[in-house]
């Protein structure tokens, strides 16, 4: 059981491109709860099943197991309505380890950055190419993205 | 992944009670929608996680994953709004294995009995103790009881 802080934020520039190599991930959601969520994730050829209890915007439990790859395929394939297709790239700076996700398929556009904290109010160097920050708000999470694509949100429609 | 198919019945009387040892179960639930359920088992010192899509009433995908005893007890304490308690006894008759649930808790006074079939129009020896079948009524499903317990149905109050 892992203890996650995160902060996410959105980017302000393209300065992050080219530091380190992308990974594929692909995942879905069996459970979308204000208490919980259910997430299978695959990354080349891993897979895992993880539950997260919310306990604040900021603050969770988590639990965490690899399942078989082809598992996972089919419980996507027939159990998760929508997908989440992502590229993550892992940028260190300084003690810590960023996350930034450039999203694909039906988020196609979006771009975030996450930062993971041993406590909420640790301190941390923000890098040049980082935006506002979004923590906040709930819509941003992988979740919320699953179901409601980041193109459809009203502030995302062309201006008549 | 495995492919259930199973018959579910109501009891017609007690006289299945001594034929074997019953095992304890407590299970919750951090999904339960018409397409699939995502259920955390204890029984005994061992612990899954099991993800069933539903395809009809009597067939379904099913997937299962052991996970240590200590993580699904947190997870029903803390993502699992209802349990499911029941003792479960298992009667072989003839080629099939038949589990009947004796449910307590919120389900108290409930008692179904289950067998799994090869298909879904195979045949079997009917116990003397079958009383109704219930295979069609989602009502009797154990992630339906754990959102509805069976007391609470409008045919279990109390006449006027």
């Amino acid at each position: 059981m892992a203890h996650e802080i995160e902060r996410r934020f959105r980017l302000k520039n393209d300065d992050w491109r080219g530091l380190v190599e992308g990974e594929w991930l692909k995942q879905g959601y069996l459970s979308v709860e204000r208490e919980r969520t259910v997430r299978v994730r695959v990354k080349g050829t891993q897979a895992w099943l993880t539950l997260k209890s919310n306990i604040s915007n900021v603050s969770r439990h988590e639990f965490e197991y690899e399942i078989p790859l082809a598992d996972a395929e089919t419980i996507l394939a027939t159990m998760c309505p929508m997908l989440v297709e992502k590229k993550r790239y892992r940028i260190a700076i300084g003690p810590h380890l960023w996350e930034v996700d450039e999203f694909f398929g039906n988020n196609a556009g979006l771009v975030l950055a996450e930062v993971e904290l041993a406590s909420e109010d640790e301190a941390y160097t923000a890098p040049a190419w980082l935006g506002e920050e979004v923590t906040e708000d709930p819509r941003y999470t992988n979740s919320h993205l699953s179901q409601h694509a980041w193109p459809s949100w009203p502030e995302n429609q062309p201006k008549p």
